[in-house]
C-alpha cells in the first residue's frame, strides 16, 4: 500500500474467493461516496433544557465498492453541542473526505479518515457518517458484525432506556405510563432548569414507576450550580430509584458535580463536560463523576468511542451509550458498542422512536430489550430512494 | 450467551460453513489450554543497566478448539519491571485463567480474560500469553490478520531497530558495524549508568553509523538524575543522529525527563515510567516526554497496548513498539500492532535475534524491514514438540 496522502492506485478487479454463502471478499476499493443531508422532524414536541427544536439534523452516507458491497453511515448534528449543521456536514464530506477515500481499499480509507479527523476540528457528525459506512464495509468484508471489530462482546442483547421529555407533569406521566405498560423499567426524564416544574414532573413520574423501575434525570446543565441542583434534589419525594443525575450543572465547572454527588449521595454522570477522552481523563483523575455518557458526537468514530469507554473503565466510571436523535442506523452502531461494554449503566438510550421518520432499514422496534444485530457489518442499512 | 462468570454451557458441535479455501468457522469453543514455561538463554551476553541476566523467562500457550483451530500465545516475564517469574506465569494460567476460559466460545473467553486482568494485579506476561492465543484464534475464525482487529492498518512492513548491548566500545562497534553491513539504519544502544563508559561506547558507535543512521540511547533509568544525564549528553560528539534518550533517569521522577529534554534539546521517551495508560495520561497531560515505549508487559493484552498507543497519540506522543526478549511469536504481535500505528518513531524493536533459540515458527529473519504477516491470526505459531 502507498503512504496515506499519496495518489490512490488505479482501480483493479477485486480479489475474491468464492464461498458457499457467497463471495468472500479479500480486498475491495471504494468507488462511490453518496451523501445526503436531511432534517427529520421529531415525533411530537421534545422540550428540554436547550431551546425547543422541532427537527434533528442528519447526514446519510452510502459508500459503494468495486466488489459490489455497499456500506451505510449516519451522522447527526448536535448544533448546541458541536456547532455542526446539516449543510456543513455535507460540505465537509463532499469537499474533503470523499476525495481522500475514493479509490482506496477500505483500511486505507479508514486511516485517511482518521488523519482527516486529527487535522479538522469539530466535525464529528461528518466523520461519524463516513466512519460507520467504512466499518459497515469492513464487517461485511470479514463476514462479521461490527461488534467483533470493537472487542470481545459481553452481551448479545441490550436493555433500552425510555426517555421522557420535559413535558408538563400530566403529559410526562402519560408517557411514563405508556413506557411501563410496554414493559420498560429503565427511564430517563429531562429537566428544563425550572426547579419547581422539574421537581413536580420528576415526582409525578416517580409515582407511576414500578418498584423495580429506575430513573436518570438529565438537566442538560440547566440547574447550573450546586445550590440550585441541591434544591432540586431536596425537593424529590425519594432518591432511591434515581439511577443518577446527568450533567445537572454547568459543563465548564465539573467540580460542581462532585460536590453535588458528595452532598446528596446521588450519583452524577457527565455529558456536556466530556467532549472527548482528554476531558474524561481529567474528570476521572480527579474523581469528579461516577460515569459518563457515550455519544458518537464526542469522538467522531465508533472506535474512538470504544477508546473513550476504555478510558472510563480504567477510571472506574460507568458508561451510558446514547444515539442522540439518530435513526436505527446510528442505533445499530450504539448496540454494537454496547455489546462490548463492561461497566455499562442500566441501559442504552436509542432514539429512533423520537424521530418522525426512521429512514433506516430494517428499523428496530422500540422495545425494552433489543438484540444486537448479527448480520455482517452494522446489520442496518439505508434505502436507495434516500439518495435519489 | 450467559453472563461472564456463569458456568459454561456443555460443548456442542461447532457451527461451520464450507468454503473454497477451507471451513469458515462461525463459532468455536475452547477445549484445551496447554501451558509450558521456558527459560531461553540469550544469544551471548546482554549487559545493560540492570543486573546481567543470562536468559529470558517465557510462558507459551496453545489453545485448542472444537473446530480444530489452534491458537498460540507467548508471554515474557520481565522480573525487574513487573515482578513476574516463569513458574508464577504458569501457575496463574493453570490455576485461574484456564478454568475461566475452557468450554467457552472465543469472545466469551476474551471477556473472561479481561475480567480476570482487572481483578488480578501484576500478571501481564500470563495474561498476554492467553490474550495472544485468543486473538490468534479470533483472527483465524474471521480469516483475517490480527492487525485488522486492532484498527485500520497504515503500513504492511515495519522497519526494525538493531539493538546493541552495553558492551565495551570495541565490541559495541563490531556489533554496530555488522548491523550497518546487514543494511540496518536504525539503532539502539544500551547505557549501563557508568557515564564515562557510556559516553565512550556511544561516541564509538556514532562514529561508524552512516549519515542516515539514527541511534536511540537506553539508560534504563541508569543515569538517575538530570545532572548525571546532562553530563552524559554533554560528552557526546554530536546529538544530531540521536533519535531520542529512552528513560535516562529515575522512573518515579518523570519531571527529570522534561528538564533534560528542555536543557539539551534531545527528545526523551519514557519506558519504565509508564506501566499503563494512566501513567501515560499523567506524563502526557504535563508534557514531560516526547514519546513512549510500547510493551505488552505494560498492558497484558494487545488491545490494551493499542489503547495505550491511542492515549499516546491523543497527547501528541510518538511510540516505539518493543517485543522485550520475545521470540518470533511475540514479535508477530508487535508487527500487527505496528501495522496500525500512526506516530510510530523510527522503527520497531523485535528481539528474536537476542534469544539463543527462537522456538516460534515460521521464525522471522532479522532484517532491516520485516513484512507484517498476512495469514489469518498472528501468522506465527509454535511446534507441538514444545508442549510434550
Amino acid at each position: 500500500m502507498g503512504p496515506i496522502g499519496s495518489q490512490p492506485e488505479p482501480l483493479g478487479p477485486p480479489r475474491t474467493l468464492m464461498c458457499s454463502h457467497g463471495a468472500l471478499v479479500l480486498t475491495m476499493r471504494i468507488t462511490t461516496v453518496d451523501v445526503v443531508g436531511r432534517a427529520i422532524p421529531f415525533d411530537g414536541a421534545f422540550p428540554m433544557s436547550y431551546e425547543d427544536h422541532a427537527a434533528s439534523d442528519h447526514v446519510f452516507v452510502r459508500i459503494g465498492t468495486d466488489a459490489g458491497r455497499v456500506g451505510y453511515g449516519e451522522g447527526t448534528a448536535l448544533p448546541w453541542f458541536t456547532g455542526e449543521t446539516t449543510a456543513g456536514m455535507v460540505e465537509v464530506i463532499e469537499r474533503w473526505i470523499t476525495p481522500s477515500v475514493e479509490g482506496r481499499p477500505v483500511h486505507e480509507a479508514m486511516a485517511a479518515l482518521a488523519a482527516f479527523d486529527e487535522s479538522f476540528p469539530n466535525a464529528p457528525g461528518a466523520t461519524t457518517a463516513v466512519d460507520l459506512a467504512l466499518l459497515d464495509l469492513e464487517g461485511k468484508r470479514l463476514g462479521t458484525p461490527v461488534a467483533d471489530l470493537l472487542g470481545p462482546t459481553v452481551r448479545d442483547s441490550v436493555p433500552l432506556v425510555f426517555v421522557i421529555p420535559a413535558l408538563n407533569p400530566a403529559d410526562a406521566v402519560e408517557r411514563a405510563a405508556a413506557g411501563v405498560e410496554s414493559g420498560f423499567r429503565r427511564f430517563k426524564i429531562k429537566a428544563d432548569g425550572d426547579v419547581g416544574g422539574d421537581v413536580e414532573r420528576i415526582n409525578a413520574v416517580l409515582d407511576v414507576l414500578p418498584d423495580d423501575g429506575t430513573l436518570r434525570v438529565d438537566a442538560n446543565t440547566g440547574w447550573r450550580d450546586v445550590a440550585t441542583a441541591r434544591r432540586a434534589v431536596a425537593g424529590l419525594d425519594s432518591t432511591e430509584r434515581i439511577e443518577y443525575l446527568e450533567q445537572p450543572t454547568a459543563a465548564d465547572r465539573p467540580e460542581a458535580m462532585r460536590d453535588l454527588w458528595t452532598e446528596t449521595g446521588v450519583r452524577v454522570f457527565a455529558d456536556e463536560s466530556v467532549h472527548g477522552p482528554g476531558d474524561l481523563e481529567r474528570l476521572g483523575e480527579r474523581g469528579l463523576v461516577a460515569g459518563c455518557h457515550l455519544k458518537l458526537a464526542k469522538t467522531g468514530s465508533l472506535r474512538g468511542l470504544r477508546h473513550l469507554a476504555t478510558v472510563a473503565r480504567r477510571h472506574g466510571l460507568s458508561t451510558s451509550p446514547v444515539s442522540a436523535f439518530g435513526t436505527s442506523l446510528e442505533a445499530a452502531a450504539n448496540l454494537h458498542l454496547a455489546a462490548t461494554l463492561t461497566g455499562m449503566s442500566a441501559g442504552c438510550e436509542l432514539c429512533m422512536n423520537l424521530v418522525a421518520e426512521d429512514v433506516a432499514e430494517p428499523a428496530f422496534d422500540f422495545e425494552p430489550v433489543v438484540d444486537v444485530p448479527t448480520d455482517p457489518g452494522l446489520g442496518v442499512g439505508l434505502p436507495d430512494s434516500l439518495f435519489e
